[in-house]
């Protein structure tokens, strides 16, 4: 079991990543809470519901589910569940416990920000990008119709439990959507985790729950240290927004359809790499002789790309135009007065917050990027 | 001009009351803002929307307008209005403007910390109860169809600026309901200010603005006193629920249609005075000679009832029947563990919490407080 303490304003919560990781809602507490609630999906409850309810000790709470699905993130559903949180009992004291996926996660955690302005709530992700990212860090949020993300809170949960045995009932795809976002994070971490990836990423399969636990604990661990010293976002923070410029445009321009998450910010991994190159910030490949060429000087910026495509096959984006793309990265939610912050790679472990990067040359990134992933 | 400073978890804000308070956003410094809203009411903005721009010099701000009345706090509301800043082309740098009632200074303040996880917000209060309590404290708020309140924030402005200037155009009713809130002020402030108000209760008309200035700063003052000490209502900040939980019922046992907020407080100030009697912790009013009584020998009790009744005429609470009362009591939102938290004045000037009070006590006041006002 690896075990980390993310710091807020008004104190610390413990993240357990681990086999067995539901077992510590034992030690927690839960009965000072006057009720308990568990928000999850019907798919997930139906497949772990049981062996959470045993490992957690929480068999009296009350079960609200909430359809899977991007559209239960609304202002309508959140209505919903308070409603049910109502009717149920729940008050300033309940603790309300969250067993999903990244949906799950984020409606919970507005739920559990707004309800009686505020109730306790406990993240147990069910996803990879949920237990190595989105689950850690309290950012809670909901969508408009028009807009991913837009109304939401900084609430910080107070536990956050991570047991990658749950990975096990994902599918192929939606397991691997999740692991662009440990690349994102061995990106920002350094050559160590990085060169892991690269070792490890055959054997990474949802089935093998002992083989993730040290990966997805070094992946969350990043976003750990870098929440830990800015909680907010004020600067610091927006690294980990690393592939989720060109990611977010990408999601928005197929409607939230085609891509999952993880997967559009694969395409954004790419796209900013070679944004990087082509802004100078991140040495192109050398040109070298193809019989002295070896491994230990292929670029950063390979490396990268290299390790993006084994994580396996990403949706085509050859119908992305990059007109499309320009005119939602200048809505991007992150913009401040217009101005986009781009967070590029300067190498394996480096990245740096630029502003003044021409539209043009981002649309021009991704017209090379369509044409370098249509060849075979 | 009177100038208080409230105190939060990160700073603290201005609240100025006075004649001519909105040219004090000429000084508050809106130029570091990328773009200025103004959330009001149709009704609001006729009237007053003219002479607010000349003031505040905001006259590039846009204008977004809500419907009058309770109906818009919803979390369909938050929607809409949310959708509006973003087609507007709000950011995380926008300010958020409210200028209305306790309805566009709730939902607004509950937009402001949603919408993009929080951005910046002034309140602008242009009712009694707005200027005195409401837009003081930072508590935001929208409803459940089931439920007043219910979802909400913790979140500060970042100015208050309260003109009673603004109150000449309300209704004498409206005006008159958010007197009770006074009274309430002054019945936790202690004898100076009551019997200022005793005193003035005459003069206190909508269109007296300059009269107003100083009994609004007095009452407005018992708020931040509190807040500054506990902003979180963790214990201190429930004593400002004094007659809100019967009164909380009241609304809610009328639909919210016959009562103004502050009309209901006025009856739950009447209801919790006569149970502060019945549980022997204000004294009843002696038995006394009818020659020699004196005013000065008069009970806090009946000090607070005559205040009350001369605040104006309330609506009957004749066919309220007390078990609807008690059914909406033991749903109070600030119960904790079904156990209410009763705020009773022990004198002018001093309350206590007490949660042992058998909700038999808590009808057989409502029953007796209907008999006694359905005499002539």
């Amino acid at each position: 079991m690896h075990h980390f303490r993310v710091k807020t304003e008004k104190g610390t919560y413990p993240v357990m990543v681990g086999v067995g990781a539901w077992r510590e809602l034992r030690r927690f507490g839960t009965a000072r809470y006057s009720s308990i609630f568990i928000l999850t999906e019907g798919v997930i409850w139906k497949r772990w519901g049981q062996r959470f309810r045993e490992e957690s000790g929480l068999g009296a709470a009350q079960i609200l589910r909430v359809p899977s699905g991007e559209g239960s993130k609304s202002l309508a559903q959140t209505a919903r569940v308070a409603e049910a949180l109502l009717k149920g009992g729940a008050d300033r004291c309940s603790l309300l416990v969250l067993l999903g996926g990244g949906v799950v996660g984020d409606l919970g955690g507005f739920v559990a920000s707004t309800y009686m302005r505020g109730i306790d709530y406990v993240q147990v992700p069910t996803t990879v990008v949920g237990q190595v990212d989105s689950a850690v860090g309290g950012k809670t949020a909901v969508n408009l119709d028009t807009a991913k993300n837009l109304v939401g809170t900084f609430y910080p949960p107070r536990l956050v439990l991570a047991d990658p045995t749950v990975l096990g009932s994902l599918s192929g795809r939606i397991f691997q959507s999740g692991l662009y976002e440990v690349a994102k994070h061995a990106i920002l971490a350094g050559p160590a985790l990085f060169e892991r990836l690269e070792r490890e990423v055959q054997s990474l399969k949802p089935e093998n729950a002992a083989a993730l636990e040290d990966i997805l604990a070094r992946a969350v661990k990043v976003k750990i240290d870098v929440v830990n010293r800015d909680e907010r976002e004020a600067s610091l923070r927006q690294v980990l927004n690393l592939g989720h410029t060109f990611g977010h445009a990408l999601e928005a321009a197929s409607g939230y359809r085609r891509f999952l998450h993880g997967e559009a910010v694969g395409w954004g991994l790419l796209a900013i790499t070679l944004l990087a190159e082509r802004l100078g910030y991140l040495p192109s490949p050398p040109a070298r002789d193809a019989k002295r060429g070896r491994a230990s000087r292929t670029s950063d910026a390979d490396r990268i790309r290299r390790l993006i495509w084994r994580l396996g096959p990403l949706p085509s984006i050859q119908d992305v135009a990059p007109g499309k793309i320009a005119r939602l990265l200048i809505h991007d939610k992150k913009a401040v007065a217009g101005e986009i912050h781009w967070v590029v790679p300067e190498r394996i472990g480096k990245v740096r917050v630029v502003t003044d990067v021409p539209l043009e040359m981002a649309t021009g990134v991704w017209a090379e990027l369509q044409q370098s992933a249509s060849q075979p």
